[in-house]
């Protein structure tokens, strides 16, 4: 079969023939529906090399965290899922015996050190190719939901969710505001999900106009990016601040313009890792304010994210690629010519 | 001046001359922009005798708990009021130093057998005439918005308010469900709640065609009431059952619907006051599902509620009544011939 | 090896010659070093038929779902286990994909219908043998604390610790009270657990005198059963009630004696299956207090109660019997006189 | 009567000769019991310039922000309260009508920049005095537990009480860890309630030697203050860090130690208020771990703070002085010759 391989550090991905795998014991072969292409896909080939890449991620590999497909084969020992069923692909996969991995957040596993790879597409062979085989535990199913459009709930979707989930607790009131910062495919979900879940009043921030009229459209409310956004929302909040701010960039002045605007007890979540630094004292925090960080999602997030998408109140921006044109979807990711995010879909509809 | 005066047990309110009253220390005299009618206030001169009534209700006094004004005078100590400023009232009023009042929960005051009133409006003279004073403490400024519209938000929107936010918790994820028994006001707003602060589906069922009309142009599903409601929505649900529902009649059946239809974890909130008793068992009881009860609310909920309805999240249903109309107004709050709230207007606009 | 196997419905259990298990894919075999005996085998074994048996717990298979043993074999593709480590057991096993198995609660499995057995013990052969096998997911790791005594936690003191850590919201505050009615195995540890999480003031009940002063000397205070209980409580709390009660009977005395003293905002939490029924009305329900019931626990919460065995928080009361002897155990748990928890202990020390 | 007063900027305070005051309306007369000397109170007259303080601290004004006393007389319209009843005073006075007054949270009154005073005894007239009068509000009943050694609970024991309090849910369970960092006043009583609330293992650090040693009396444990703190922290907690760390200094270097040991979901809440300023960045934050601040506490909170002292889980260590020692208590609190909290006793028992 087809698939995209990212086959040695600082080397692009290459479409190879490659043998069609088979599932192992507790694991489910997929016939992928869609693949999405990621930032940290490119992060991965174009940044790293062995000394400085996490460990786990050692290419060669199949690409494609955010995978969808519908049940092709079923390894031994897995009962319960019909052949031609569609599900989404839940990535990361830890140990599976932890305190983090028992509750379905691989992500925190604590024998991550240990483990030959992060996630499917991300160490082990991903969804980027005609076939994947994936673990029957990380399947979340669609129902009769689009399985392409839902490629991206995986990670675009998922990550937001899980920062924005620990934040409800400051958003449950009336009269609640929260501030996304930076509107690319994760920013955009942030949204949808902020104004289907809580009653805040949503501000967002970024500098390429397209993608604020986007968010306004998806009812948000934008500040000036050219003007002094802090005191725009000081205002907007009357002078009490923003309860819960998402960072989708993670800078040094994008996470200092969360600190800015926080209010008493508000929490500022870090999700974007452009790895700024700032300066914390206990007499510049709102007093109870949190300043946080959160890293991809878990597994019951994501059913709940399903839940969402096939109610409708998260739709995904997506541009479809065929697998062939696969390098040229990631040609466009890195130039930053893409409105949406590129699914790839392997088998023509 | 002018007031609508609960004057005996078992005795219509009839409108009478009284003195203008005076704000003591702590207190502010309101002109009263406009205060509802609400069916407990039929309860309290149709229902009780001093024998059974609820200590602190004891006529003489003027109704109208549901009140809202702009300020026109201050008692001794009080700073920081504007006249001319509206502000919606806090109803209940405690002994200000248990618990429960030290956190502006003053319906759960611990001293209630020792106060003299329950409430502006229940016992203490109300907003049903030309001013009233109240304390300070429980005013919540309402800003540019309407007062007049406002006054029943401070019970049919407080109620519902308080016992949603304590159920947050279990509607905070997507694909969450809901379910309001009883489109009344306070259903009315428990919908437009719910669908503001929440993604869950909101579910309701009323015997009423028109409620359930109005509810579903809020967004709202309508189970059929003519047919076994349970499993209409054990099916709506995909068989996992309702994860919050809000009872606000508090019948036997009504009641027993919440219990056969709660999502394992879910909870059950008896708002209504109809008395009904209920069987409950380990193993009828979905797991680590709770029945409670709620009554009204606390005064930061009433902030919380202004904000809604500064917002537009919340439009309450009124029809606006002269003072001199009141005994009219509540005359068709008894036949049950008014399609919405019946707020007392004493000031002609 | 040898088994204490459930043979038949209505029939004690027998020791048998059995084949030694073969741990398959994802599964470890170990060599068990306690079995504890539970009162939910002798109704296995004394009261179903297949009619009225709960699915997935059809003889034959070894009794046994507190179990504690050493790794002695690893099935294909575990990795990250040292032959010769001490482990408990988490006992039930769901399908490992829907909701509840994705967070480790595998006691609500959505499939439980499905599934061909409820746990190891019960319905899958279980620790009353030399040998047991079980997947690699339910193993808790024991350190170097004792794996003989260890082995009721995995039950006895796992189903109280969920009940309690859901409770301890209620309990996290200065001048909280708890109640635990039955002070058998459960009871006993739920004193201990209480005691070591919380600040609450510890009330306890129960018709054996021994059992109330084992409860006394870990720091409860014993109420008179022989008077009025709920007079002596509310007195006690200074009319206030208490804030979480945990019923280890589940009859209709006991649940209504929880509901007879419960504080305004408690919980009510029945935990015994005795079955018991109960009336619930709005008007003796004290405002916002909940009546719910739970079951056993999660893969998380086993780590944190091995935690507290580690730290000595909590100490079984257990008495240790041969694999020979285990019918005798039996024996002795039915007719009640056994003074604390019996384990089986296959191999020689 | 006699009375302590701050009388002007970078003056020691002096005892004088000034007139009983008269409690006001909704006001009580207290007889002074006990009056707590605190490091705040030095900082007021010995750092401080009318440029430089915080508003509503001017001078003249009488000490003491740790105040119990008796009734002694009631201000117009105070009911419910026996002259002689034993009261703690709740210190800080907001405007009683925004959201945080409205639930007994005064410290974060929206309103400060408009109202006289801080609390009593920080800007208002407090209890370093043979009377005081206070709000009946601020007003928490002791019952018959000693005023005199309560005193000191206003503020040494509310301010840990608050933070550990918002901190209690992710210390809620078994094999939890926390750390105190700094063992004065405050500390000391940190470490009673964490070890009254909670089960986790208490970690402490400290210069001084003798506060180590009378924690660890409290069931603490020390890390070693020359050595490299958090290497035996991280291996104390078997590499996962600490859940919960109160740093009750504020230093960089201490603020820096929590970062540096805090646990994945952590939470380090920075109470002291030396001022230090450290760095944060994604990278460096274990994920979902939290950094905040805290500031004194509520009226609920003290209710609860009493609780836990009525019962014995808080004992302040105090050292008593007559009001005419009043000043040399402040001198040795200034040069740190005190082994306890100075509690000034106005009145000769």
């Amino acid at each position: 079969m087809r698939a995209l391989r990212f086959t040695d550090w600082k080397t692009k991905p290459t479409l190879q023939d490659v043998d069609r795998p088979t599932p192992g014991p507790g694991e489910v072969l997929l016939k992928v529906a869609g693949a999405g292409a990621c930032h940290s896909d490119v992060a991965a080939y174009d940044d790293f090399e062995a000394a400085t890449a996490p460990k786990g991620m050692t290419p060669p590999f199949t690409l494609g965290h955010e995978t969808s497909g519908w049940a092709e084969e079923l390894g031994e020992g897995v009962t319960g899922i019909a052949l031609g069923e569609a599900f989404l692909v839940y990535g990361p996969i830890g140990c599976g015996r932890c305190v983090p991995c028992s509750k379905g957040q691989d992500t925190y596993c604590e024998r991550v050190a240990e483990m030959p790879y992060l996630a499917t597409g991300l160490g082990r062979d991903g969804g980027m190719a005609e076939y994947v085989t994936v673990p029957a535990r990380n399947l979340v199913p669609l129902g009769d939901a689009d399985p392409v459009a839902a490629a991206p709930l995986a990670d675009a979707a998922l990550t937001p969710y899980h920062a924005i989930s620990l934040a409800l607790p400051v958003l449950a009131k009336g009269g609640s505001t929260a501030l996304v910062i930076g509107l690319g495919g994760l920013g955009q979900i942030a949204v949808q999900i902020l104004t289907a879940l809580t009653g805040a009043t949503v501000y967002v921030t970024d500098r390429k106009q397209d993608a604020v009229d986007r968010a306004v459209a998806r009812g948000a409310i934008a500040i000036d990016a050219s003007g002094d956004q802090a005191a725009q929302l000081r205002e907007a909040t009357g002078g009490t601040g923003v309860d819960a701010v998402f960072d989708l960039v993670g800078a040094t002045p994008t996470i200092q313009l969360g600190q800015a605007v926080l209010a008493r007890g508000g929490r500022l979540s870090v999700v974007g890792i452009a790895g700024g630094e700032v300066s914390w004292s206990f007499f510049t925090n709102p007093y109870e304010a949190v300043i946080t960080n959160t890293y991809w999602g878990s597994i019951a997030d994501l059913h709940e994210v399903v839940a969402m998408y096939q109610r409708g109140q998260i739709v995904p921006d997506v541009e479809r690629f065929s697998l062939e044109d696969a390098p040229e979807a990631y040609r466009r990711l890195e130039e930053g010519t893409l409105d949406a995010r590129a699914v790839i879909v392997p088998h023509a509809g």
